[in-house]
């Protein structure tokens, strides 16, 4: 059995490669890791990192221009300030149903080209690392229970039933991911969360919050250094 | 309104882009025209073609290297022949449940890659060519109509209910897009289906077999030239 791995270089993907290495042997783990515009490259480089540490191969895809005429504030392109604080306060405070940190099917556009790829390298699995705290106040709609759901069935149909989707996290809290990910070892001082690019990550942002909290709430100190 | 339009070149994407041009105004349907390394670009030529017929704004996207590991005989790089003869015959002789023209998950890549798009531009619908002829005995499990619902769904949830995919052919035959495109003179002269790229349709392989029929059913000669 093999499978290919969504990595984004934060900590649910690390997680989920971490398992997916223990389960089927890292020569038979790929990673798949997808630049699509964003503000820096610190993600990229932390799966490089990730990928490099659990020695599995690792298939490197630009998707840039699919977004193009987004206006989401990740984007480099857009050069908008990230908003600060939890998902919640941001949904609270927007006109929008999302939050300007969704990336249009972001999940669904790179499930979709993990499925071409796995199916190519004759993979059996494709894990990714959602979790029901992106989904919380619909902040991120392509991380939800229901849409991992359908995903699972379109990939498993479309592909001739030869490749299943793996969310081992889906129901979970970031938290749980933490619990896990520790148990395994998963280097997370390699990893990179936050949304903004500086040296050190920003501590303020939607994403660093609930990193934070998912280590305080084990018990834990997160290994990676913040601005404050 | 505004749609986003799948176009391929063929006659199914033809149509579908003058079904939303007849529904929403052209000024409100734009086209999406993907390259992923096929043999010829002549598919890309007819989709330009068709877009600017109907005055269409078109978004062009190479995604070529998603596919660099696949053994698709479609594919430039892998310098196969195209299998000639039905796409009932290719199945029978072959080992797998699939066939050799068939792309890894292509329209799921390509209904994802437009919801990405779609969802940048504000559009409410995503229409896509997939019909029932193709897939028949699994040839194609990407043009399901269970392929079909699943991908609906999770573009549906996964766009927090913003997008909706319309396939307008599902579970109709080639022949019935036919007698709906000549009602809307949807000129197929400019399509093309042909899966070998030379001068002329070469008539002999899956797709032309196919496109011949749904004219003969129709009692209408097709309008494109066949080497023979």
């Amino acid at each position: 059995m093999k499978a290919l791995v969504l990595l984004s270089g934060g900590i649910d993907s690390a997680t989920a490669l971490a398992m997916a290495v223990k389960e089927y042997g890292n020569e038979n783990v790929y990673a798949l890791s997808i630049t699509y515009g964003q503000k820096h490259s610190k993600e990229i480089e932390a799966s490089c990192k990730i990928a490099s540490y659990y020695k599995v191969k690792t298939t490197y895809l630009d998707l840039t221009k699919i977004f193009e005429n987004s206006n989401c504030s990740l984007l480099k392109k857009n050069n908008l300030d990230i908003p600060l604080g939890t998902y919640e306060s941001q949904i609270l405070n927007s006109d929008s149903k999302t939050i300007s940190t969704y990336v249009p099917f972001r999940n669904g556009l790179f499930l979709s080209s993990a499925a071409s790829i796995a199916l190519s390298l004759e993979c059996d699995y494709i894990y990714y690392g959602a979790h029901s705290d992106d989904s919380k106040f619909d902040a991120y709609p392509d991380c939800s229970i229901e849409f991992n759901k359908a995903i699972c069935d379109a990939i498993y149909l479309g592909s001739g039933k030869k490749l299943k989707v793996v969310a081992p996290f889906i129901g979970k809290h970031k938290s749980d991911i933490v619990k896990i990910g520790t148990e395994l070892h998963v280097p997370y001082e390699l990893t990179w969360s936050c949304y903004n690019g500086h040296e050190k990550a920003c501590g303020k942002c939607g994403t660093c919050i609930d990193r934070k909290k998912a280590f305080e709430i084990n018990g834990l100190k997160d290994p990676i250094e913040y601005e404050e």
